[in-house]
């Protein structure tokens, strides 16, 4: 084997290897102006997954609170009832664009408030969270001394909008821990690799998390990433992926209001779901939307996420995505689902 | 890409591929004579760490006790306090042989007793199992109802005697996690993947966490190693590692007598490391065995890992490797120890 392939089959530290780290701190600095030392606030870790989890387990003690929105991923909850913090949960709809406002976030914050979790643009919803919250937030978070996990995975794929990057915010990047995935932005989710930004105390501790729930991140996928960002190729990337999402977005939001037109949503203006509330069509069938993709399931093949798994706001919702499928399998998936419905 | 990449590229389940955990099950019922389902008893890791982070956070509660050696490997304790466990330390010594005695065993054991980590061969003592030991050990599981959590990453690497595989033993397998690691199966420490052999229900509880702390092993390496499994290439490799490692191992051997003759430790019968007690040289330099690791990086580029940091018996003594390095070089390092040390 040549030096380097020897060298990209041992381990790496556990913070990954130099070359992606810098690699990463030249991306964050040309995407949203803040400078990170490679050395001392960047971690590369196992996907966005290992982050939170490192991140939660590091900050959360037993009794504190952390604040979610409520529909949003499902990865956060049950990481802070592990650590036994408490959720409070700030309810979204979609007559609000699933934006929370600034009065609920003051009304969720206690003395416990430890963390608050912001997701844009969100899993399931698609909702890019509007800049003015983004302000309140950190003047609150400020305030009351709490840190900000910004799940920043899908930043690259907006459509409309703009992503806030929350730690340029003057004074934010201290107490911001931000979360990215390689498997959003360079499409290789199998591989296990994400990274975070944040003060070096918190990456020291996150580090020490990672050294025993995963030693370090794998070796050969941090080479082929450091070559990834170093040739400049995430640009073209991006923008070919959200060009082709951008038109899946469109159509199936064509046949939902042709094939759905009962279902309430929100045109995703970032990542790649549409989260549809489709009680007008499941109180009479007398489904929950847990029988309704089991169902649709076992019926018609075509799977789509059930929203109470996003939260109690998620009830009679169900998350379809058009990442992977081409548009013909869209509309034929579409199809099936008004079927199944019996809107069709 | 082909569909072959592009899956290789994508998420793969919790668990791992069906086509590893088929090549897992194969090789494990060849080498040891168990039938593990590759449905329900195996799970693919990020690496062993990940193996054992993950069981250890699932069987303890707050207040239960595991059982682990002093020394032994560094990884177990720190994941026990987490978990708000206590442990309970059975001290090895090297006239024992760093072997446990069954009354070390029996006294160790409280009705809060919840699992005995068993690291065979040993890091960083090299020592293998007794056969006896392991059969008390069995016992005392089953009288006792608490979990073996055997871990096996060095079972190939064995010079003399043989490895016990503890799931093998009457009624030990519905008590048993046995940690495999592919980093030293398939000398790909950098991949980080591992696997776990456990009762269904232990396996289902390990993937829950396994959701949360990474969500699925990487995809690249799981289809090379069932590549690397299903070829037959496995036996090679350990067969020519194995050759190698015995070598370097009575090579270090020998200059450990020539060249530090006070210094006390076994001859490894497995794993690929010296610990050596070098009380001798140390106290009459007033140095611990931290300071000799620190002072010997700096002025003799060595670097050894000082025994401390596996347990409070460790004290005193340094752990050397034979694994990577030529005979050459090892002869070159322990001149250097030597002379430090004042030996020489």
């Amino acid at each position: 084997m040549s030096n380097e392939a020897l060298r990209s089959s041992g381990y790496t530290g556990t913070r990954g290897i130099p070359e992606l780290r810098s690699a990463i701190a030249k991306d964050a600095q040309e995407y949203g102006q803040v400078k990170f030392d490679p050395i001392s606030e960047i971690i590369v870790t196992t996907g966005a997954t290992g982050s939170i989890f490192n991140s939660l387990m590091c900050l959360v003690d037993p009794g504190d609170e952390v604040i979610i929105l409520d529909p949003t991923y499902l990865g956060y909850k049950e990481v802070v009832e592990l650590t036994q913090g408490h959720l409070r949960v700030i309810p979204v709809s979609v007559e609000d664009g699933y934006q929370p406002s600034d009065e609920q976030l003051k009304e969720a914050i206690t003395d416990r408030t430890k963390a608050f979790i912001l997701l844009s643009p969100d899993n399931p919803t698609g909702r890019v969270i509007e800049e003015s919250f983004v302000k309140t937030m950190v003047d609150l978070a400020q305030d009351h001394d709490f840190w900000i996990i910004s799940d920043d995975i899908y930043k690259h794929i907006i459509y409309e909008g703009n992503h806030v990057w929350v730690s340029a915010y003057p004074s934010a990047k201290e107490r911001t821990i931000t979360v990215c995935s390689f498997s959003k932005e360079a499409g290789i989710p199998g591989l296990r690799l994400g990274y975070t930004l944040a003060p070096s105390r918190i990456i020291d501790a996150i580090e020490n998390m990672q050294q025993y729930s995963s030693l370090a991140p794998q070796s050969v996928g941090q080479f082929a990433l450091a070559e990834f960002l170093n040739k400049g190729m995430k640009a073209q990337y991006v923008k070919e992926s959200v060009a082709a999402y951008v038109k899946k977005r469109d159509f199936m939001g064509r046949m939902i209001r042709e094939l759905l037109p009962k279902a309430r949503t929100i045109r995703p203006s970032g990542a790649y779901y549409y989260f549809l509330d489709l009680r007008p069509y499941l109180d009479p069938l007398h489904q929950t939307e847990q029988e309704f993709a089991e169902g649709l399931l076992a019926k018609e093949n075509v799977a789509v996420i059930p929203g109470g798994f996003f939260g109690e706001n998620g009830r009679g919702h169900a998350r379809l995505t058009f990442v992977t499928e081409p548009e013909g399998r869209i509309e034929v998936g579409m199809k099936k689902i008004a079927r199944y419905l019996g809107a069709a």
